[in-house]
């Protein structure tokens, strides 16, 4: 063979370029190419992590979409979008470029609208979907245009209320909409709830569905079957369609197809055809399971929904090299549960992801007081708030980019009727290979704002709970923030520490500059005022501030007094962030004492491989860091000198 | 007659001192203490402004809540809680304090835990109450006692998600709910959706629900009966109870009762005593008329959902003395249609609120262009979403205070997108009348901390107009807030003015002091500035910021750099507000020029007479704002004076 000869494609997938291609390959190399398109997510989320077993449940789903629409003239909505990679493969993805998924420079984890003119809205959280590909839709017939707008969401956006706010919504605002309910039983952990028993229902029994043509073929079967027939169409007159209204989808105007085998790509594709030609809002119930074609992940749903690397052989997490510290979700868990041993009147609440939120050593020790409200993160609080009336000290576990979901109910209902409830956030800060959607970067700014609130971050496991133990028995909202991943390894002490609330703790003493830091950067502040020291024979202490709010104010103007230059750090946005609390404080004490803000500059963070090449990418490298403290020291001392000049 | 012998009281109401006199009252008087109750509703309402409509709607419904149930031991939670009046003159709130209804130190418009033990949750936003009662019931359930907790939501209540989010949860966490859905076909404007069109089949068609008893006597009525009735059992447990879970609620797992007269007080008692006996959780249907009692009520329901002060006679409003200039939210609404006529592919979207917002304008004239979602916040913004991604220019017009029901689709969906929408924020700033639930006083802190919004405020409303102009066209997301009420009385231009995003106009120039104000705070400047330099001869200047993001930062700094004191005002939370935007871009340029912040306090504000009265309570009256700028020039120069030394 000639060298220029090109080779040809050993695999069915490196031949798809696109939706064209993949509409060429004859109907009967499609289970070969979904094969395909399994292991090649298995080995790139063993290698990389990533949401493995949504995404095996979806490809022949998502093959048979790009079979049967023109994307991307026709558009697809994927609801929280983690379940896109097969998508992403279809649409010329393949390659280099999915192999360094959740990595910099390579795929997102979710749909982007960035990435590909194939990813129509992006996402990262539930139940964005069929509200977005409503508008999507109104906007295709206000400009009178005829392509397809294809809302795919899982069962578990059905327990997100703005879902159910789309389809109250859906009749009045077009007449052309297909939506799909990927309905695999599972949100994040199992689906909860009145909603998730009821499309069992609706597939366990196929009678079910059917009822109504049964009743219909019975009255007319009858012995004067004519009358009967006559008498049955008076009902369904006078009953004003209950009976072909029959299913929950069909009360909100949306024609029922269903249930459909997830698997089987000639019924998906033929049922998908039918849905094109539609004239009416039309729901396909498709059936699918999550994590088809790898076992591990059939076996254990919940940790294959979003995994770490992984053997593909056994579904064994990849470890570490050598021993890590526990992760901060399990230290919040476990002392919960040793708490709410000690005070039934503690319980914990979570929006699906008892595993994530490490709730689920609550739920395991005590399930009486553990509450799975669904993705559901506005329920949730105000579930929170309802018990707290009553003397229940709820502890609401949802992390901090989904706590943005309920801003309204802690305003509205927890913080204006100062009523207490602990919140543990859990992923604030960055989450490196999520992404923006997961980037915990705001709640500092969003929550400092609210009367009432108190606002705290451990600066490792062990403080954590000391401020879980406080904020429980604190008489009004609390909110603790912390990190993705593990704690620093620290010795958590048998009894809790009931904290001062807005006390902070002086780390290391310094005259020169005084660092405020806040959780996990207290540790690079520590790195970097001995450096500082050591090379520029600055005297720097640190303090761990504890407290975004109330701030430390005491200690902070008696520093300030005296320090020339305070720097403040935090793993969170600068706009209205801790540093600004600094500077508000210092401002209102009418105190002019320097400050250096260094945190989160105001852009959408990307996602990359780990949280230190994105520091790095925004200046927030010890390096970069230690340049800045050190630039604004001499900018600072200049000034002085100039001053006594 | 003697002088101590006590006259007895007049009216029934008089006697009423709680629920225990209710109680006393034989049955036959209950209509005479309904009238007269609506007699004083619309006597205080006509006076003071008030949600007169809704009150009027539940005269009887509350009347019998209170004979069946025992507050505050058995607990009613309101949804928004403005249909809380008659609760509240049945539970010992009548005489002085509710004629002083939304004025200072008299009764609350909503429903408030500080007001009274009858107030078992407060509320003042829709969606609420299923949730908390939910949080609620559960509590009692976790402590074993046995009172009754029972929600009451209007049919708009279930156009929220967090309604729907709720009645997911509802069997999983109790056994023992009652809810009552009381369906006046109105949320504020008329129902839309879905949701409203079941409501009324259930309500218009009582066959409609009684139709499997029916179905039931017909088999057993055949010839042949008893192998029919047979067949009827088997075909029941086939389809799992199809036939009995006939209503949408049932398929949630609540038990459905009704329609029930909602004007009828012994069928009422009859029913709440039957839900009170049920063993599982229940809904009872009940169909009021908003505004019964009041024909220019039931006439203009939107109109007299929240209401200014009326002639009880003949509804016509009280106008102001003399003409006033038009409201903000006609301005936006008239200039919309303007815009909208000229540019069909602007649209403009509502939750529920066409009157509210002004957009009732472009429902009027351009129908098509115009959607009203209900109460449904997060949809709304998802839906605009939506829209944008296909190039159409939608404008979400939602109050301040109820955008925070948005807050992660304006992140997540909105701004890391980048995608053109444009939100009209009424009610920014202080609300006087609602009070807390309604002040809208935390926008800027939790949109300025979003990467890519751009958040501004107008000087007046020909600069609201120019913003609207410059905010559809600009390519990516803008908030305008804007306050409550009348504008300033300028003339609006023909052509609005295209803003150039980001720069600040100097209205006066200034050498001592710069006040940096936004919207209504630079009128109260311009006279802080005139009054400043006539009694203590000082030079002050005032910006109009219009920008909260992006701040003119090339502009401030040039001033702070010669100006020995900035001065902000904002009609917001000094907490993460404009002032914060100011000294934070001051720090950022390692610039010490003296800044004082003049906002809200770090606290939830009541509801009061006036905004007036408002100020001067948190130190926001001119003599007060007058003082605090000049005792901090007069600190300020004091330190550059000994500097000097």
């Amino acid at each position: 063979m000639n060298d220029s000869t090109p080779v040809p494609p050993a695999t069915l997938l490196a031949r798809i370029h696109g939706p064209t291609d993949l509409k060429a390959l004859p109907a009967d190399q499609l289970p070969a190419l979904a094969a395909e398109i399994r292991e090649e997510i298995i080995s790139v989320t063993a290698a990389n992590g990533g949401h493995v077993g949504p995404n095996l449940g979806v490809v022949e789903l998502s093959i048979a979409l790009h079979r049967v629409f023109d994307s991307p003239e026709d558009q697809f909505v994927f609801d929280v979008s983690h379940q896109g990679y097969v998508h992403k493969l279809l649409t010329g993805r393949h390659g280099r470029f999915f192999r360094q998924l959740r990595q910099s420079g390579g795929a997102s984890g979710f749909l982007c609208r960035g990435e590909s003119p194939h990813d129509a809205f992006g996402a990262g959280h539930a139940g964005t979907a069929l509200s977005a590909a409503l508008g999507m839709a109104t906007a295709r017939d206000l400009r009178g245009s005829h392509e397809h707008v294809v809302a795919v969401c899982g069962d578990a956006a059905f327990t997100c209320g703005v879902t159910m706010e789309a389809l109250n919504n859906v009749v009045s605002s077009t007449k052309r909409l297909i939506v799909i309910l990927n309905d695999n039983e599972w949100s994040i952990a199992r689906n909860v709830g009145a909603m998730a028993k009821y499309l069992n229902r609706l597939s366990t029994n196929p009678t079910y569905n059917r009822v109504h043509h049964d009743l219909e073929r019975f009255f007319t079967s009858l012995p004067g079957g004519h009358d009967m027939h006559n008498m049955w169409v008076k009902w369904k007159r006078e009953t004003k369609d209950f009976f072909v209204q029959s299913s929950l989808f069909e009360k909100f105007g949306l024609r029922y197809l269903g249930p459909i085998d997830g698997h089987n790509l000639d019924e998906l594709v033929k049922n998908l055809e039918f849905a094109r030609q539609s004239d009416g809002p039309i729901l396909l119930h498709v059936l699918t399971k999550k994590g088809r074609g790898l076992q591990a992940a059939i076996d254990h749903p919940e940790k294959f929904h979003g995994a770490s690397p992984y053997n593909p052989k056994n579904g064994e997490s990849r470890g570490q090299s050598g021993k890590t510290p526990p992760n901060y979700q399990d230290v919040f868990g476990q002392a919960l549960v040793k708490f709410a041993r000690q005070d039934p009147k503690i319980v914990g609440i979570t929006g699906a992801m008892p595993s994530g939120t490490g709730l689920g050593h609550l739920a395991a020790a005590l399930p009486k007081q553990f509450f799975d409200v669904g993705i559901a993160e506005e329920h949730a609080v105000l579930f929170a708030a309802g018990l707290a009336t009553k003397g229940i000290k709820p502890v609401v576990a949802i992390y901090s980019t989904f706590l943005q979901r309920a801003y309204d109910q802690i305003i509205h209902d927890v913080c204006l009727q100062n009523l207490p409830v602990t919140f543990c956030m859990d992923r604030a800060g960055l989450s490196a290979n999520d992404g923006p959607t997961h980037h915990g970067l705001f709640d500092l700014a969003y929550l400092r704002c609210v009367p009432h609130a108190v606002v705290m971050q451990p600066k490792d496991e062990d403080e954590l709970v000391d401020m879980l133990h406080t904020s429980i028995e604190h008489k009004g909202p609390a909110f603790i923030r912390y990190p993705r991943g593990a704690g620093n390894g620290v010795k958590i002490k048998v009894q809790p520490a009931r904290l001062t609330i807005g006390q902070a703790e002086v780390l290391r003493e310094g005259s020169n500059i005084m660092i405020w830091a806040l959780g996990p950067m207290i540790t690079e502040a520590l790195a970097l005022a001995e450096r500082l020291e050591a090379e520029q024979g600055l005297s720097v202490g640190v303090v761990n501030a504890r407290f975004a709010k109330p701030l430390d104010r005491t200690l902070l103007l008696s520093q300030a007094a005296c320090i020339p230059l305070i720097v403040t750090m935090e793993d969170h946005v600068v706009t209205g962030g801790f540093g600004s609390a600094v500077i508000e404080t210092l401002q209102e004490a009418d105190c002019n004492t320097a400050v250096e803000r260094i945190g989160w500059p105001d852009k959408f963070i990307e996602h990359g491989s780990s949280v230190g090449i994105l520091r790095e990418a925004y200046g927030l490298s010890p390096d970069a860091m230690y340049q800045r403290i050190l630039t604004r020291w001499r900018n600072h001392r200049h000034e002085d000198v100039t001053a006594d000049v």
